[in-house]
């Protein structure tokens, strides 16, 4: 049988002890677990993108994969920390909404357990790092087998996450940039479906403040060096991007930069 | 049985080759080994860097993890490379000191080998990446089961490291900023052992030249927004932090800045 | 027996989402397979760095290891993607050059195959992420045992890279700096093979416009503080640095940096 994985999605950056303390805390109690980074990257306490980080990596997962994700503005105050299982999915969370992205297609099989059971943790708890002393054991504790009923208390309320505005009006479709990888593209959060029910693909763009022309392709390669195209990026969205270029840079826009999908009469 | 495990603390980077041929060395000798990454990110050639991290993360590990550090300012001189077993922890680190910091709890429970056996070594060895050549094959004979004492002979003297300053005067105790993390918190030397001590927590802080007038709290979210804190980080020691922001920036401090917790009456 | 390794070598950054899913991925196919990161920082789309990485990273792995590499400026064109079999060494990478470096020592026993059998990818493919949708799935079927083979079809004819210059002439030897690390060590495509075949070691290099004197030594250590020095670097090429310095800043030097070894009398 495979060993039990435990992946971890975390803001601590790359230079700081935090996750290889998380790690050691998980191989102590599960010497036998597998723990995967998935990113330490996220920018610090940035709740938008670890929701968008988890949504474009989770669901590739397999079944019984344990997600632990650590950004955490409110560690140590009077917010939960949760176990959440949302369709085959199972992430050990902070109650701060940045999982409940994943929730949307699965309402019906949502399974969320505030953690309160301290045999699970580490003792004693820091008043600063839940990763560590609450999230990290209980993941290595449900990779042993532990019933997740055991963790805690069912919970039928949470916290929610204020998502990117995204609206439809007599212009087109407006919505805004949700993250710009490395490659400068700009990842919007208007969906592909909006797109595809157009008559005609999309010629102008509004970016900000900046109408921008471009040119419809299905990847990046089928346009000239620098032109700016208009793309269904590969988490089902609407993207720009700058053959051989750097839409992010080109354009001036960022993450919550204002974007409209032009639509003609 | 759990597979056998090493971890890797390196100043390498990211974009660099040298930690990928480690991990390559470490499976051609023990394909069963687990490699788990520490950091690639201790800034270049920095020991205290290394022994503040080192401190922070191998502590939470079980013991007979193998611990692979490559943060070598000597590589290719004299300088012995040693294996270090303390406590439960099991280390494989140049002589340079960043691993000492792990025997102050532990002096009676102390083995120091120098690494001179060939036999466990690449060949032919480069003078300048004995971390691939020396440090990985060493750690993955050991994960086979090879007695260490195999590897060299015991010695009884080291390398140290110069620690950073920590002195108790009439106006208070003077330390320093011993790590800023991803998120600009303080991190001193200042022992909580320390501040519990005291009638009332702390109310000013010096940093740097700069005078601060500080909010004793026990976790970052107990502020507002702006308020510089003071708290007992989750290493044990005192930090400072700005709820919500970034107190390395709001008060120009960076690792060695000195710190002056002021005690009254 | 030891379980399937498979490493993943990108240019996307940590912040993205895109190696967490091809994560996700081949855990989906083959849970039983390990997945251990080389690199996600290659730098965007660069082939050349692609290439270093690549050279001196992969031929320190054992055999059976499948190394994916996804650096694809080409992506969703009619660019190939191969299975690559050069030596021991296997690899599932875009058809763009940045693997060809690994068949030079080992022509005889080089099999390439263009992938084609949709039956191993993911379905639907999407246009801009073939890492995910083709590459993981291929990788983890090899994980699983599947003849590359089934694969695609064997071709002959693949796409090169045009490595960096190298020239000998009255001057001496030219070459050109093909990675600076994070050291600020300036790594040559300058091979010792010809170094070692001098009369006496160079004592005199021009880094780009820069006429410099150099010391010869066999390691950093040898040379005092801030002493430019040249040695036969771990990878077996000639390399500049400058002891406990950063040979980059103080010569302003960088990726494609011509460098003459002079050659006297």
């Amino acid at each position: 049988m495979a060993e039990p994985v435990i992946t971890l999605t975390t803001d601590f950056g790359l230079r700081s002890p935090y996750a290889a303390a998380m790690k050691g805390v998980i191989l102590g109690i599960n010497p036998q677990a597998r723990v995967i980074d998935l990113s330490h990257s996220i920018p610090p306490q940035d709740l938008r993108q670890a929701a968008f980080f988890l949504r474009h990596a989770v669901p590739y997962f397999p079944a019984d994969v344990i997600h632990v994700v650590v950004v955490d503005p409110g560690v140590g105050t009077e917010r939960a920390l949760l176990y959440v299982k949302t369709g085959s999915h199972q992430l050990l969370v902070p109650d701060n909404g940045c999982w409940t992205v994943l929730a949307d297609q699965a309402r019906e099989s949502l399974t969320v357990i505030r953690l309160t059971q301290l045999a699970y943790w580490r003792c004693p708890v820091s008043a600063t790092f839940h990763g560590r002393d609450i999230l990290a054991p209980a993941a290595a504790h449900l990779s042993l087998g532990v019933d997740p009923a055991r963790l805690g208390v069912v919970v039928t309320e949470w916290v929610g996450l204020e998502t990117a505005s995204l609206a439809w009006n007599a212009e087109g479709m407006r919505g805004e940039v949700v993250f710009v990888d490395d490659f400068g593209n700009l990842i919007t959060n208007i969906p592909a479906e909006f797109l595809v029910r157009l008559a005609t693909p999309p010629k102008v763009v509004q970016v900000g403040e900046r109408m921008v022309r471009l040119s419809w392709v299905e990847t990046y390669g089928q346009a000239g060096p620098g032109t700016v195209v208009g793309l269904v990026g590969s988490g089902g969205t609407f993207e720009i991007a700058v053959a051989q270029g750097n839409a992010a840079r080109q354009l001036a826009a960022d993450m919550g930069t204002p974007v409209l999908v032009v639509v003609e009469g």
